[in-house]
């Protein structure tokens, strides 16, 4: 765990330096270095610079030199001396599941200085570095050369501000005012938000329930008439690879092999958002427990293997991935994590320096103490394994409550394999007024019934980037995530009642 | 403190609701609203939009309605139960200066069903909304009334990622590229490296010991050339009022009087960056303490009546203050506050959803734990006075020092009244080679001299907007906030070494 992130003082506008095969993140069987992007980075980013400041950082790393310098509080002016937190035993987890026991960790100002911690409050509370805290990085780079070990020397991760951060800036070092960026037919909202103010527009590519559909892709991309379209041909691509939002689907391996295929084809750099990468679910729907009230023992549930990510198969160094800590751990922590090519990475710090700079010290030392000082590598892994038990145990509520309370002929539904949500395909031409009031009037009509009868579902059409485009089906998004499982049933019976009354079934 | 600032389910793309005086935040003696600032907007702020997903977080107030709607998880998964938190007690302070007391507070999972706590650690880990948690907003809308008492009545306050994001969304939702900002000829680096990426240029507008001169903001805008300039006249303006980065320059009251009326004149937009405005300081230098490493005890210096901020002189609406917890509390917390009308927080907010989101949840906690729950808005003050004890003896420190050891040819200063900096102007024609070198050549001698002589200083064309634009005089920035008072006469003992080996002075 020896990888060099710290880079609070490397070269302006250039490469972090790589002195040794070791801070190539295990390079021992990879040869290769990423490609350059210089002719994808926007304006914003080819004109981001180092501050001059970073310099006299460097400096300050000799203890022989006082500093008159840099105007930071001193830390005995931050009013928090000590702080303390519960969490859960890693090790009780793996063997108790959700009856684990609870540690109690503690950070003080002065625990480095004392010997007690490579990280504490006096260093979480200061000015930070646009990488985020070493201590933290060092932990997540581990954990994905572990998890995902990029088939390349030269990547590198960096502590964000979330996903939704991320994406911000991600969109802010790849594209341009006009540019068109690709993605789903129907996609996360937060995305196309994102980027419709940067004057960023999304063409969403046509989705089958692995996600979307190579062939589509690639007759989008050669067929690109850049006259037409008043743009150039699109070198972005937007994805949630695994438990899609809103549609619940998870690309198999080969699926993100064409993908990876036609980006490297057609010089597509890729945004791979994968928050619900480790809440990857069992394909067969337990049947085993009834009362849905009662937790499923840890043991019973088989671990399900990662797919691999399209990091993983990245050779090139195009992938941009973005992880968050917000369904894993908590979305309060604003802080997630972003690998790709330490090029792309070093435009991602110098864009941090002059925004959120890094995440709260506060969220940063909260992590490191639990994934790093108590947790561990294996001990992540077996939370996650816990969380996979947990929604799946929620996931196979909501499906039995479908089957019993949905309509049958109205609504259908694939299981989803990893994420929060469920994708119920209505068959609106059954609506007594389905060629009157159209895909949209259905649609509108059961999300107004619905929230009558006492419960809240998200219409498919929220989730189009581009709503003037005309849809041939109806879909809403349910989740598993939020509401307790024996909840859950009343919640699906309301649904099923609004969907009958739309359709005036009976049955 | 009844303010209505928790607008996650307000309108789209318009005004925040002022549906009764009460609102306006005390608005009994003030008839006029904020003028409004549509033609001012960026093309990205204008094409901000609201979430749909804004209008289903309301229909979840209603507790009758079950939610399979947004992707939450459950509360139940944050892995962190309890959480406590050891801050000095707010009456305390009042009384013992730095020999505070300490207070225990605590945030459990469940504090609010509980019934203790109006904020609590499900809520603030889970998502959040683009305000700030409504909770600590209340806190500081009620502060930013208590001190500034903005004279209109739709102004609103937004809990911020600091005043770096602050400022990030402040250029992007006024500027577009190629426009101009003016600031000063020397100000806070930052705020141009954020500026520079977005295709803003910026220009500085000539300082004096209160900060730019009215006369010369007055001469740019009025012969302003847009063909020469290639630009429209500029309509923002960039500032730090007080205890300014880097020439520690206070605006008297009657300065800010003359910016904010050439400001109408002009049209022009102030943002006002006053992260050191708790931070001002008695006028005279305390001479009664010689041993510095002895504390003066809370009582001996005087309180400093705070000035009034550009905000509190605002009836146009015509403000933009940025306040921020990094100088006061912590830099870590990666949190401040913004004040502005509630047409432009909008946009503010706007832009929070699809960036930063929130601040961090354990930030935003602890704020509120520490300042509603603890030291209430006359703690918060107690806690400023005794900063300002602390950093009136630190600056009477350095100021002891430079007398002492900086040789009185080539150094002169004048007296911060706040912040953590001092300017000091080098008389570099006094340098042997000053013909030869030139003031840069000058400026690079005495800083890598002072590296040499074991103490790390600022130039002054650090701070420089314009590099290209040629300067008459050298200054150097050194700070007070960061070392002991004990440990800074060594460490201007080698500037003033550094200084004499340059200017070959004896004396």
């Amino acid at each position: 765990m020896q990888h060099k992130n710290g880079f609070q003082s490397g070269s302006q506008n250039g490469d972090l330096d790589f002195t040794s095969c070791d801070a190539g993140n295990g390079c021992l069987n990879k040869n290769n270095f990423a490609k350059r992007w210089d002719h994808l980075l926007s304006k914003e980013a080819i004109t981001r610079q180092g501050s001059i400041f970073q310099a006299m950082h460097g400096t300050l790393v000799d203890p022989a030199i006082l500093s008159l310098g840099p105007g930071a509080p001193s830390p005995e002016y931050f009013p928090f001396d000590h702080t303390s937190l519960q969490v859960p035993s890693a090790r009780e987890i793996a063997v108790l599941g959700p009856n684990y026991a609870k540690v109690t960790l503690t950070a003080n100002k002065n625990d480095t200085r004392a010997g007690r911690s490579d990280y504490d409050l006096s260093s979480a509370l200061q000015y930070g570095v646009g990488t985020g805290a070493r201590q933290l990085l060092d932990f997540m780079t581990e954990h994905t050369k572990q998890v995902h070990n990029p088939p390349y020397q030269d990547w590198k991760c960096v502590i964000t501000g979330g996903n939704t951060s991320a994406l911000d800036l991600a969109l802010r070092t790849f594209t341009d005012r006009g540019s068109y960026v690709l993605a789903d037919e129907y996609t996360y909202a937060t995305a196309f938000e994102c980027a419709s103010p940067l004057g960023v527009k999304i063409l969403g590519i046509k989705l089958d329930e692995e996600g979307p559909i190579p062939s589509e892709l690639d007759r989008v991309l050669t067929g690109w008439n850049e006259d037409r379209m008043e743009s150039k041909k699109p070198h972005l691509m937007y994805m949630v690879p695994t438990g899609h939002n809103p549609t619940g689907a998870t690309q198999s391996l080969e699926r993100r092999h064409e993908i990876y295929r036609l980006a490297q084809k057609h010089d597509l750099y890729i945004l791979e958002d994968d928050p619900y990468y480790y809440i990857q679910l069992p394909a067969n729907v337990s049947e085993h427990v009834e009362d849905v009230t009662q937790s499923i023992p840890f043991s019973v549930v088989p671990k399900t293997d990662l797919l691999p990510s399209l990091l993983s198969i990245d050779t090139d160094g195009r992938v941009f991935r973005m992880d968050s800590f917000s369904k894993i751990l908590a979305p309060g922590l604003r802080t997630g994590w972003v690998t790709a090519s330490s090029q792309v990475v070093e435009r991602i710090v110098r864009a941090h320096e002059t925004s959120l700079q890094n995440p709260s010290g506060f969220s940063q030392i909260v992590l490191y103490k639990l994934l790093s000082e108590t947790w561990g590598q294996e001990g992540l892994m077996s939370w996650f394994s816990h969380l996979q038990v947990e929604y799946t145990i929620r996931r196979d509520a909501l499906l039995r409550a479908c089957q019993r309370y949905l309509p049958a002929k109205v609504a259908s539904w694939k299981v989803p394999r990893a994420g929060f949500f469920m994708w119920i395909k209505i068959n609106w031409l059954l609506h007594p007024l389905a060629r009157q009031i159209g895909q949209r009037g259905v649609e509108m009509q059961i999300y107004d019934t619905a929230i009558k009868a006492g419960v809240l579902v998200v219409p498919g059409t929220w989730f189009q980037p581009d709503p003037s485009i005309a849809l041939l089906d109806v879909f809403f998004r349910i989740t598993y995530a939020s509401l307790r499982p024996d909840i859950m049933p009343e919640a699906v019976e309301r649904f099923g009642e609004a969907l009958r009354s739309c359709f005036e079934v009976l049955d």
